[in-house]
């Protein structure tokens, strides 16, 4: 096991009606001039907005309204955000929505109070020591942004899209959690975030790092669930307790819980962002088809913790590694196609994509080679990206 | 599930040397004058306690010596604690020990800015809204305290063991956490540890409430983790990763994780305190006799959650929801007979116990019927305490 630091003082209320305490919350752990950071439409359509704006009002802050806020979230409204908090002498920012405009609302408080381009922080020129209080009302469970320290935002230049980690400086303060928010999330959409949520735990089991079992457990602990919950929530958009795991579950996955002591990979969303920055694929859809294709390699390359996943996520009863290994895979993608999710490209969508471009910029934002648990280059990255075709 | 709150705010640093850190966690945390709380002999003995306060004073950081402390303990020192801090103006307290020596600091913590007398706390009389911060150096992985924000105190003059539980404020701020720091454990209290760790597990684990998945599967994951690590710590004491282990599973154990959307039970270690306040056995080993009691008990009334155990953390194949739990308490104390745990009064060292009184006292404190996971009168309580003898 690796020595490692675990820092999370996040305040979660979870459950129904959660949202109503986003004023007091505000009041107490935002300050009275708040950045109110939100997507498009369905906040305001569903009522959600007015509701948190009147519970802001009541408890005396005042509110900027900051909408439009897109998926996969780029710098050009972080730098505007930034403008209207100092501007405006914003307190604390407030995230209503899911990871893109909780990962906008990081970058704005971060950026807001340091005195070069925001930017810095993502290129890796800078790291950020502190910012804004952030506070979230969550939507849509995925990212789980929601309670971790983490970021990802794409440069509108050039497509590039990256990732920081911070161990507190960047979690909410806190997070109001009501499953009933996300009954009228559409099917492909949360099964893209279920995805998701299972590729945060698999990033960090695919690790070199020996003695680790109790977070290797919880870990498979929490996949089990999400296999077990999400034909619930996909057969039922309404049942309160499927919706409350996999939401729990989304953060759990992700506040970092599943890392501790471990050396993580991370090479699977490096991968996917190349390919959700060239096409027009959801992150989770692009997992679905890139983390059994990541595994899939690993099957003939280094299968114990691909074998260790079937034996004890899937339950597969199998001795030889490399079997054991395959039948997992099959397991997990028999799983991804029934929720609705695709496992090749042309299943996403796609009838060609650009490999040798997405190995370039791979390895020109990750290095080469790249990944904890086993040392990928453009050979190796190429290889895996011509698996699911 | 039920809706829950979940605040943890305790900064770990866990790993090879953690306890070096403590003067600059001191300096920033507790302020410049602290309360320094531990035990008897061991970490003056072993060196820990010079390196504490050497790194104390490296760091500015004045310190009050404040040792005896005697596990299960009692209200007097804290008493005498309240007063120290009182007179010298305390600022944090340091607690080096494990979970005798953290409730004890946590007592003395609250008390200190509380005008009655602390023990309201623990009455019911008052609840604690505010505490001096609390740092801990863990040398006894067992009471989970580092990460909880409950106390265990008993009173001298009546052996009055009570329990309480706060959301954050009796919370350590950081907990320094060294695996190589309990390489000197005897074993007897290695496994009481153990049995202390999966009992917080499984108080949670027995619960009514449906519908609460994720939880069950993390705590499950973890329940395995131990049970995979406790041979090896106790066949090499210094073998770091499953010391690492099992320490690191000793704090989710009990720090609410375990516990997220559940109502939770408590009702063998409630049988166990009224235990080890009339004899003298250690509460781990109490727990090893008390807890399959318990579990056979409700394998005749409310097998459910005991066979879910039996199949999901030993996996037992069984269909027969009774059969099932049966086998799953076999292999729970087949487990604690190995790491060398009594699970009778007559392997624990009684030859007689006093049911009757233990009884009384017990649903004096607790009421009648107690327990979530199925009401127990005296009746049914008496029963159990019948089992292991």
């Amino acid at each position: 096991m690796n020595d490692f630091r675990f820092y999370t003082p996040t305040r979660y209320i979870f459950g129904r009606d959660a949202q109503k305490h986003v004023g007091e919350m505000s009041a107490s752990l935002l300050g009275n001039r708040v950045l109110l950071v939100f997507g498009r439409n369905s906040a305001r359509k569903s009522g959600l907005l007015d509701q948190v704006e009147d519970s802001l009002r009541k408890h005396g802050v005042e509110f900027f309204e900051f909408g439009g806020i897109r998926p996969n979230p780029t710098d050009g409204p972080v730098r505007l955000g930034i403008g209207l908090c100092r501007d405006e002498g914003v307190t604390g920012i407030l995230a209503v929505g899911g990871g893109s405009a909780i990962d906008t609302a990081k970058a704005i408080a971060a950026g807001a109070l340091y005195d070069g381009d925001f930017w810095d922080f993502y290129s890796g020129k800078a790291v950020p020591d502190k910012a804004l209080p952030i506070g979230v009302v969550l939507t849509i469970p995925a990212a789980g942004s929601e309670g971790s320290g983490n970021s990802v935002i794409t440069r509108e230049e050039d497509l590039r899209k990256v990732s920081i980690r911070t161990e507190h400086v960047l979690r909410p303060v806190f997070a109001l959690v009501n499953p009933e928010l996300t009954y009228t999330l559409p099917p492909y959409q949360t099964a893209c975030g279920i995805v998701d949520m299972m590729a945060h735990i698999f990033e960090r089991y695919f690790t070199p790092t020996a003695g680790v079992q109790v977070t290797d457990r919880i870990s498979e602990g929490l996949l089990k669930a999400i296999i077990e919950e999400a034909p619930k929530v996909l057969s039922d958009p309404t049942a309160y307790d499927p919706r409350a795991n996999i939401m729990w579950a989304g953060t759990l996955a992700h506040n970092g819980v599943c890392g501790c002591g471990k050396a993580e990979d991370w090479s699977s969303h490096g991968m996917e962002h190349e390919l959700s920055a060239l096409y027009d694929v959801a992150h989770g859809a692009g997992l679905a088809v890139i983390m059994p294709a990541y595994m899939t390699f690993m099957a003939e390359h280094k299968p114990e913790r691909v074998a260790m996943m079937a034996r004890n996520v899937f339950g597969i009863n199998e001795k030889d590694e490399v079997q054991a290994a395959r039948k997992g895979i099959e397991a997990l993608k028999d799983f991804f196609r029934s929720i609705g999710m695709p496992v090749t490209y042309s299943e996403l969508g796609l009838k060609e994509v650009d490999i040798p471009l997405m190995v370039r910029k791979l390895h020109e934002t990750k290095g080469s080679p790249m990944g904890a648990y086993y040392p990928l280059t453009e050979k190796e990255t190429t290889e895996i990206y011509n698996i699911p075709r």
